[in-house]
């Protein structure tokens, strides 16, 4: 359809989860993407036998089951959309083949092994490709992209909370106290797994939290904090479940060290922003909406102060299955093959 | 039905409202109530001209035009479900008519008239009964509700804030500073009013916080906070809209002057709770959900430490039509009566 | 609080299902019963444990794991709310022991063991009882309720299609041709069981149609139609799965043997159910809804003749759990009894 | 990104309601299309201002008030996302410029005046052009769409009913009986627009048929039905509301001249669809479901015969906004251009 380009090789593994499928619904209609292999964890055939929304849809080679070896041979690029603790088992033949790796999974998001092994009950089996991967926070990272061969996705919860901290972390403005995350998912970030708290009859009409203060997304949050803005104090996480299936609003509690307003907290982040295509700063007075970024790579950020003007209130929302999973790899897949950034990414 | 009681006629206006209607489930089922008087904004006739679901249910008065002198004629105690600012009309004249009001509007809960005038935008017209209501926070009052001709009805969101910080401030282990309040409702909250943003399509699969810290149930909550625990230091309350019909759940953020657990602090929770019937707190690690206390009185709690112990999270969980509205206008009604709290609240 | 009634001791089996969730809650308002056994497939403890929905809620016995000779020993009455298949095996041991019993499974249902065994694909093991047993559909049952040992409780689908088509198929206006059941029920009807298709993010925003005319409850609506209308046609039965709770509607097509208008057929209908204070007809026009009869016993009936007159539509909704299970369990009960037929059943 | 087209200058009227913005969505990434011209009600400026969703998203021009002569003096096509009525006002003029128009209202789609004033209401302004309307269901159109220079596209519940009886209809097995239609549709079919009974509250949780056989719709479906497959029998179409935003199921049901099976329905339907891209035949035993063709231009239908083989059960699934409005009128304009049917709407 897109005329002159050579287009790139790019795979995906765990096609039949939910963000396996968001990628694959990004990926067809990347203008540079030729999407040459998708595997799920066993023999498929056609997508559409597992997936009936994908009948007839041109351009989806057969679903194999994954095999590290079949993959290197059919792509220059790898989308790893699998269960945590799955993607380590095949990342090393994957880079050892020269094939260059976006990790959706946690297993390449923590540099330091324990800290992963304490979160997620599971010895690392690859800790030496942990040190070689880059996490790819595209607001954040710089020309190490280009080069980088695994790619390190973020975690959705991660993805909303650093853009909404970074800028005031970064600044003067912040404290140095106590900073508060109250955050708000959508049902698809459990992943399409089957669970009795995940029945309709139980989420629908519900509202909850869920691991208070103990969600395993806690420490790579700190870890981005502390790498990008110098972050060492707590930081107290609370996730909530809510009745819908996408997106995240993450509402973030920031001491100040003097009084401030709205207005400076907003010029704060629109000019921390200023060249990132995918985050929008809301109008004064205005607080993000999940709807409004549905099926889109954009974060949206409301900042105000409170009364006082004692403690900031910044406010994101994302899609977590676009921009917390399968848009942002798109994202890093572009600033790796130094696409525009936006490439595929805007319709 | 119910034996030997003499019953007392209780009246109902606004009656076709949400809070109005959920008052009239419990009514119905109060062993000494006989409901004597329904009103909306206009004669209805049958109820179920207006709400269908009433048909053919016996025991409801024919649903009149709000009047006061009829309703005083008819009533020992009227039950006020109406918009701010009418309920203000009809208060005087039923005082002075000798019936005890319990008032579900936020017209008599600010002591303070030109606090209800900046936050409710409109002029108080009954300034000499504000000082009469007492404010029916049931598991803080004393024997003032025994007497009381006017109780103010807490509004939804400062029930769920009060009942989940109150023991916390009370204590020493508060240090005293900024309190952050993250609140979650469902739409029945905003009443049966119809507007653009309230439609179906709107909230459905949609998420996003609104009147960040402008909520008009702020100074609602600081002057509870402060009459019951002498609490003068910041609140930042940041209410959300969730796409269900019932419920809300406050997480609340408290930092502590030394680090505790989660274990003294539920401790802490239990005991100011033992004698209160209503009010249950979670086991360890546990966190309360909405569709656990709908359709009852119950406010449950779940208290956590954070990682470094200087935060304590605590949420809680009402139904924002029952105990934020009609059962605890029913348990007013009781504590007012000298009858058991629990009478007619518990099934 | 109920005065001076002899109580009635009743057990529950199946008590941490929705159906007999739904009958404690129930039974706990009823004025002459006690309720004197719950039971789960396994020893609970204090039903909290299972459900904290019912912590601190008076009245409700330790749940037991079922044990038909203690439910013997503890009841006069055993409402059983078991998986099909599990009622067949204690309902001999209570009846022999003298105890009256409600089931609400498919057990007892179909008065044909081969029928039975056909459609649940499971070997009948007391086609004794079959023959004893009582279709509880009580709008169409007249003394033997009254000495009735065992009553099978009719199915949700069955209640709603029964209700909405045997007074037309019982008049003169039916043409004895194919009739047509739309139906449509909420997530709940499936049971308390966790299942891949009954995921949150698998049912929200979705629709679907399942067991295209195969659905297990179709012999049952035959043989009822066929008892009390002499109905000897094609029923055409097609449910679907929609994205809530709680709530059935039956949209049912009739073929006339003369044009006729709506008015007739409301009249017919309002005759039909002139001394059954659990069926409502609408107003002419008018279509129920599942949100008004949701929590009550009521069956709502919509009666409509198409244009030309030759069809008619009649549309009735109910509550699947409450009068397609435990309400007209219960309304079975007070019949059993011989107590009013409303007894606990109004509010 | 899309090459060496030269484009068509597309333009949208009413932009800002769930069709227009649907439309939107889809000519942004149409690659043989500029999006020329946008317009609502009054002048917006940046349509963000309206729909914040859409802030920085490039390529989408100023959205002025709609005006008939500045549309027609910036667009080759012109896209009409208006409420009924309005359209009709704006035809004639763009007509005589010289613009070809695809409605999406219903402005175009009877062929009789009279007929459209009785179901709409409000006298037709256009008659002149009604003769000149396509009506564009594409897998029924030829040649006409070629030259055609308005085409009315067909409404959301006649797309999925004709498609879903019309191979039946057409051939020997339709006995020449009653047709019965149970439509079920999310609640973006009703539009943008305000009211009491679509207010979240309302909808959610809730379950009923409206306009029960006095739709608007009926008429188009009987006028299409009649030009496409000669049928000139009664059509009795009922549908209802449900707790979604998107998603038409249409279960149909039709007599049959002799019995037949499942199998022998499914070939006839394959036959017919054999094709046509956007049609998909489901396997043998399964119902289409609407989360299977959200956002897609897909329609899925399945196919059944009921035990006795005399009644044919026909279920047909759509997205209401994209086959059932935008994507198809994309469809129109595909094969009015010459284009690709599918060019624009597979990804």
């Amino acid at each position: 359809m897109s005329g002159s380009y050579q287009k790139t090789k790019v795979g995906i593994a765990g096609v039949t989860g939910y963000t396996g499928e968001e990628v694959l619904t990004w990926l067809l209609k990347h203008p540079r993407v030729e999407l040459s292999y998708v595997a799920a964890s066993e023999d498929v055939g056609s997508l559409a036998n597992r997936l009936p929304r994908w009948a007839d849809v041109p351009g989806i080679p057969a679903c194999e089951g994954l095999n590290a070896q079949r993959m290197a041979g059919s792509c220059d690029v790898a989308l790893l959309a699998l269960p945590h603790t799955q993607s380590m088992a095949v990342v090393p033949g994957l880079l050892k083949a020269g094939v260059r790796v976006v990790d959706l999974s946690a297993d390449y998001r923590l540099r330091e092994a324990p800290v992963y092994e304490k979160w997620y009950q599971h010895a690392h089996t690859d800790t030496a490709n942990i040190a070689n991967a880059v996490y790819g926070l595209c607001e954040y990272c710089g020309e190490e992209l280009k080069q980088a061969q695994l790619v390190a996705n973020p975690g959705c919860y991660p993805t909303a909370v650093s853009l909404a901290l970074l800028p005031l972390l970064k600044s003067d403005l912040y404290s140095g106290g106590t900073v508060i995350v109250d955050a708000k998912s959508g049902v698809t970030g459990a992943g399409r797994k089957v669970a009795a708290a995940l029945q309709f009859s139980e989420v629908n009409e519900n509202l909850k939290a869920y691991k208070v203060a103990v969600h395993q997304h806690t420490p790579e949050m700190l870890q981005t904090l502390k790498d990008f803005s110098g972050f060492d104090s707590s930081l107290v996480f609370v996730p909530h479940l809510i009745p819908m299936n996408r997106g995240i609003v993450a509402t973030c509690y920031v001491p100040l060290k003097a009084p401030s307003t709205s207005a400076e907290l907003k010029a704060l982040y629109e000019t921390a922003y200023a060249q990132a295509p995918f985050v929008r700063i809301k109008a004064k007075g205005e607080a993000p909406e999940t709807a409004q970024v549905a099926h889109t790579n954009y974060c949206d950020i409301g900042v105000f102060a409170d009364e006082s003007g004692n403690t900031a209130v910044v406010i994101s929302a994302i899609d977590n299955l676009a921009k917390g999973a399968a848009t942002q790899a798109i994202q890093n897949l572009n600033r790796m093959m130094g696409w525009p950034e936006t490439e595929g990414l805007l319709r």
